[in-house]
């Protein structure tokens, strides 16, 4: 049973829209990367419509803005770059118009989004409202699928890191940071699962030729997810939870039964998933520059994580959650990806095989 | 300067979704006709994309449901039997997967549509936020277009409506039935001018050969529009505001400057603007067989009119002002279709020329 996992909607203090800082660095960073992948990899002969001269775009997991309209704005001016240098001496060929998918869970605050598309913008706009582990669109309507920090996001949390009588039961912890290597093999399962839905069904709905690309956090090959990882991002999280615990406050049980559904994947895990669906060609799997990270406020933790915390763990614990969050990362460094133990940021290209 | 009048989201009492019964039942009449027109006339061979073999839908002024579902399916159906009929030896030809998008303004309550989306669905879907009076849509990428109960809206209340100095001046009134010829002409105007826009907005986006069915009110040809109309349905409302502002509860001066954003033309009013536009052909101009027509509820009247009212008159209005309405209606009769003084149901499909 898939679950939905929905970023905080709306413009408030803890909304997605005010407090996802994070993503539009690594977003930035990857800029151009992105643009250099396009311009070199963009074959538009191959999969355009010769009935509507449109070049379709969706972004998976858009949430709810701004970063998405960034970076669609990046992909189409390297897209209208591409044809540019490439094809100005082919007067058959003319700027297609772009035609852009915002897609994401149906519970994503899609008016929200919408309310604040640019208005200077050179697409039509439209949304694929549903979850990206299944079918969203038709078999070969895509011409370019973008995904930025969505695919960490697992479909559902392992059912045996609740369950007391599995070796892989996560108790007193909401991350398989630190866990027993059962605990890390079930989220890495969950994780491989998932990305095979995703590319079965991106598979299917790219035109031959059509580029995906994917920017996601990992971790370095030859590590095991319960070495490294994002760890060190959720600790304040979970110490604070267990510090209610130990007071009373929240029972031990709900912490036992609770797990943040979040994997991030080695380039090597990511390589086998890809060779296995057979539908790819892999382009480009990079790792994006390393740089000092900040830890992550307790707004943009609120904007993350609210949601589910709050149906595990009720309403009221919210504000005295947050606010010794606060004091925890008050006392802390930013995270060096130097160290080794924090997530790194991953960038994938794929290339629809031709039929 | 275009504006927009969200039909009351959400599923409330006062919600379109809980009270859209008049269109629901507009749209059930139409229903064996709009089979029978698709599968008369749909070519399926001359606007397919060879490219990903999809048949695109988009219902323009969706609003929340359920009616667009019920009409999405019904459409979906006709197709699929046109092709069962028509192309069942041609082994060539497969029923297309249906890509659907709802479409209406930016301010529609998407999110409630979306998560209303009918669970076991023949279509993938996807939503086009805007106005129909713009573009929406790349050229040619429509296969069908359709429009329910929606083209009466106007973009905008003719400014001379409120202008005093205007012969056009609506004073007392807020609706054009029982008014001078100038105030039903400035609403004709006005509604030539979006009608002209959506025309030559849809005329791009259809595909050559692409369908376009248009349900909406019209009145009897060879009458004006001050002679024949929606009046008797919005009477009760104007009586209770003009009531009011006799008690002084509201001032003459906003009645003065309120009028309704709503038009019936008339078929050859209807055809002069499809031949203006010159893109199209005309397959159908009917009327649907009419009827007794009960008064719009309060809360009909409310899911349809609540915000432009709230907007004028402010909240602390709206309960007194519906309570006043209920209790004209409360004694008064069905509306019969036949007494002409009603507005009419009308069916109009359109055929896109091919180029």
């Amino acid at each position: 049973m898939e679950e939905s996992f929905p970023m905080t909607g709306g413009d408030g203090p803890y909304s997605y829209a005010k407090n996802s800082n994070p993503q539009k660095e690594a977003a930035e960073t990857a800029k151009a990367m992105l643009v250099a992948a396009i311009t070199e990899n963009l074959d538009i002969k191959q999969n355009l419509c010769p009935v509507s001269n449109s070049f379709r775009i969706a972004d998976f997991g858009c949430s709810t803005g701004p970063n998405t309209f960034i970076a669609i704005d990046t992909i189409i001016e390297a897209v209208s770059k591409t044809y540019q240098i490439k094809y100005s001496h082919d007067d058959s060929l003319t700027l297609p118009e772009f035609h852009v998918y915002f897609s994401d869970h149906v519970s994503n605050d899609f008016n929200f989004l919408f309310a604040n598309l640019p208005k200077e913008r050179r697409y039509f706009a439209a949304s694929a409202p549903g979850s990206f582990h299944d079918r969203l669109f038709p078999r070969a309507s895509l011409n370019f699928a973008y995904s930025s920090h969505a695919l960490q996001w697992l479909s559902r949390v392992p059912r045996e890191l609740g369950d007391s009588s599995s070796p892989a039961y996560n108790k007193g912890r909401i991350f398989y940071a630190n866990a027993g290597k059962e605990v890390g093999e079930a989220y890495r399962h969950q994780h491989q699962e998932d990305m095979e839905k995703f590319l079965g069904a991106r598979a299917e709905e790219l035109a031959p030729g059509g580029l995906m690309v994917i920017l996601m956090s990992g971790r370095e090959d030859g590590t095991s997810p319960v070495q490294s990882s994002l760890a060190p991002l959720f600790e304040p999280l979970e110490s604070s939870l267990v510090d209610m615990a130990n007071e009373g406050l929240i029972s031990h049980e709900k912490i036992d039964s609770f797990n943040l559904p979040i994997f991030s994947p080695s380039p090597e895990e990511i390589r086998r998933i890809v060779h296995k669906n057979g539908c790819f060609e892999i382009l480009r799997l990079e790792e994006q520059p390393r740089k000092l990270r900040p830890l992550v406020t307790p707004e943009e933790c609120r904007a993350g994580f609210e949601s589910i915390i709050k149906s595990q763990f009720g309403d009221q614990i919210i504000e005295q959650l947050f606010n010794r969050y606060s004091k925890k990362i008050a006392v802390r460094s930013p995270i060096s990806a130097d160290d080794g133990s924090i997530a790194i940021g991953l960038f994938l290209m794929l290339k629809r095989n031709l039929e």
